[in-house]
């Protein structure tokens, strides 16, 4: 047989992923390989076990051709959500979907320890199933701030300030640790999964302790030159404004529009003892502006505004075809969302404000999760190391694999809290 | 011989194009193609006098290799620059060097007709050579405003709404017409030619009677969902401003930091008649910035900080290496730049913005009508019926190629006038 590249490896394990189930043919037109190169590379894939022939496909004209999939318990990921008001840690199949799920509390505005990051992986770790923590291909971690190209993370947020985090972890754990900002990660999720499928020029905004914009332009993720591009937080949007932020200067978006800081102007504005944990009550605040109460729709349009007039800028720049919002801002759709709409319409220039459509993204809470995990995927394609333990025998005794419908989670620790639920609209 | 495949054709002619001079071996290296491929295609692109052999290389390791480089003289194009202060039309040859130059006044704030384009173009045509004539590929032009997807243009700086400038020009002259938005066909030109060679993310920003970016990022240069992005001039920068856009909105960059608009600014502080043909005299209100003119430093500096905000979003937002200002900026670098460069120090994250090298443009005066022909070469490399043409056998009588040094402008009607020599700086 002769010799197997690894590209011809990673071309198919993609398709794999993406597609779930597919036949060879099938697979040859997606990556364009020649017919001998896949049939090699699926020939000793299935050997393996890493992938499954799962059922076949016989059409009008005659001969049947398999259907494969990847085998997705073969391999599994340890993933962190650090971007949300709790802390989220969940162990996923080689597809992502979730498997085992840890949620924290964490009180917005205290640093947070590296430590409980540690602690929170060695939680779902421990919680798999015994035969799965030899499969564990490495740890996804979603995280707020940026990081430079020497994989420093600064996350005003966290109260970091160029933290080596995936050197941290590795060492602890000696599995390999990939890290993506929350909002890129996020709009890749959005890409591979959600709304932004099959769209080649959308950005993704989270709304949520901080904010930042994920950018896809032509199909490609927009990194920029130091890998920290989408800081769409710390625009200045207000130049007179005196709302301090996180990172030093007055009148950024995020000063004036995060969840943090609209807890923070409704306590201003109605003097408000901040009993509450902060940045935990920004649905409390939404829930105030559909019942009427002036101080909460003041402060609300203000942050509608500004994120409107960002959004605008963007349109402008960029000329998207779709911005999808996540992070809190999901449950303040009904409260937020026209106000932001008008906005974009009065500041962008109509061609592209008309064209540009600007929606609540339908991934639900576990989009960080899911996405660690796909970026896990990715990444270890790339790696050589990582790549080769994929692609080798599987040594261990697999559990039966479903193929059909979404998997359901093994043990879910943690029950949703009511605050996870979308809201019911105001009547 | 075996069918020579049409994107051999345009691999082969785009490194021939970008190096000028280049080996064999050279191009089998850039295009990645096979052996014989190229072989088949030189072979014929030789015997068709599309290219020519004009010289050799001799290493210590033996074997000669012949030079090649493209006719360039082959075939030209007619070209315009509808952007500036000036109506600007060339003759070029297929490499982009004028042979022939024609520019004309056009005072800024009327509607520019389109027979006053056809005229200009037909001008640089007749003036050309008769056997000249017969060899114009393409008609390129860069003009300001935007294009949507069925190729009509909105310049609100031209007073043209929807106009299918294409198809008017083609009718005339019978010759393909290709149209880029200004701000768009600089960042190419600037990438092939200028300061922004081989740098994968920068931003071109021009300032001049209107405000456009042209975005490369991760080597790509951003269009937009609707081939409209960039319109940097058109964010909102000040909510509470009362200078009004030409595009109906108050408050845009455009409407405070454009050439016109910093004249209209300067002439309402100083009573002045606007005696001088509107836009025409930026210039002078750089000069009298620098003999230390009140009112021209209030009106500047405003200008300026308003500019550096809008970069500062740029820097945010895309973490560009670069961003190169071109336009009527390029003579107010002394008096201009170094506030914008605090300003953007000032809003931008400090990683990103200590990071971006903010300069103005050295490809003169001439970048829009290099970049016109530029595109033009692109777009025909994509027209099947303009590839067969170039790489069809020449017909007509070639004049003597020269192929090094610059090539000079064969005749060049129009003197420049001194208001496009860069000003002194100021003493």
């Amino acid at each position: 047989m002769p010799k197997i590249c690894d590209q011809w490896y990673r071309d198919i394990l993609r398709v794999l992923y993406q597609r779930r189930t597919v036949t060879r043919r099938g697979i040859i037109e997606a990556t364009r390989l020649n017919v001998a190169s896949v049939s090699h590379t699926l020939q000793h894939l299935l050997q393996c076990g890493t992938i499954l022939k799962v059922g076949e496909l016989q059409t009008s004209r005659g001969r049947k051709r398999e259907v494969l999939t990847l085998n997705a318990e073969a391999w599994y990921f340890a993933v962190a959500d650090l971007e949300g008001s709790r802390l989220r840690f969940a162990l996923t199949n080689l597809i992502g979907d979730i498997r085992f799920l840890w949620e924290e509390d964490w009180e917005f505005g205290n640093k947070l320890n590296v430590e409980r990051v540690i602690n929170g992986i060695k939680t779902v770790i421990q919680n798999g199933r015994p035969e799965q923590y030899s499969q564990i291909l490495a740890i996804g971690i979603s995280h707020p701030g940026i990081m430079d190209k020497n994989g420093c993370i600064t996350a005003v947020n966290l109260g970091w300030s160029d933290l080596s985090l995936a050197a941290e972890i590795e060492e602890r754990f000696n599995i390999p640790v990939f890290l993506e900002e929350a909002h890129r990660s996020c709009v890749v999720a959005e890409h591979w999964l959600g709304a932004a499928k099959d769209v080649a020029d959308c950005a993704y905004v989270i709304v949520g302790n901080g904010i930042g914009v994920g950018i896809f332009l032509g199909g490609h993720l927009v990194q920029g030159h130091d890998g920290i591009a989408g800081e769409l937080g710390h625009l200045t949007v207000d130049l007179n404004a005196d709302d301090k932020c996180n990172c030093g200067k007055r009148g950024c978006l995020e000063a004036i529009a995060s969840s943090p800081n609209i807890v923070r102007q409704y306590l201003e504005k109605t003097g408000g003892d901040g009993e509450h944990p902060y940045g935990h009550r920004v649905l409390e605040v939404y829930e105030k502006a559909r019942q009427g109460d002036a101080a909460a729709i003041v402060v609300l349009d203000r942050a509608a505004r500004y994120l409107g007039l960002a959004l605008s800028h963007l349109t402008n720049l960029f000329n998207p075809q779709l911005i999808v919002l996540g992070g809190d801002i999901i449950y303040g759709e009904d409260v937020l969302l026209p106000r932001i709409r008008d906005e974009v319409l009065r500041h962008a220039l109509p061609k592209a404000a008309e064209n540009v459509d600007i929606r609540v993204s339908n991934l639900g809470a576990d989009i960080l999760l899911k996405a660690a995990a796909s970026l896990a995927f990715q990444n270890a394609l790339e790696s050589p190391t990582l790549l080769r333990k994929i692609c080798s025998p599987i040594s261990f005794e697999l559990p039966a694999v479903k193929i059909s419908g979404p998997r359901s989670v093994a043990a879910q620790k943690v029950p949703r809290s009511s605050r996870l639920r979308t809201p019911a609209s105001a009547s």
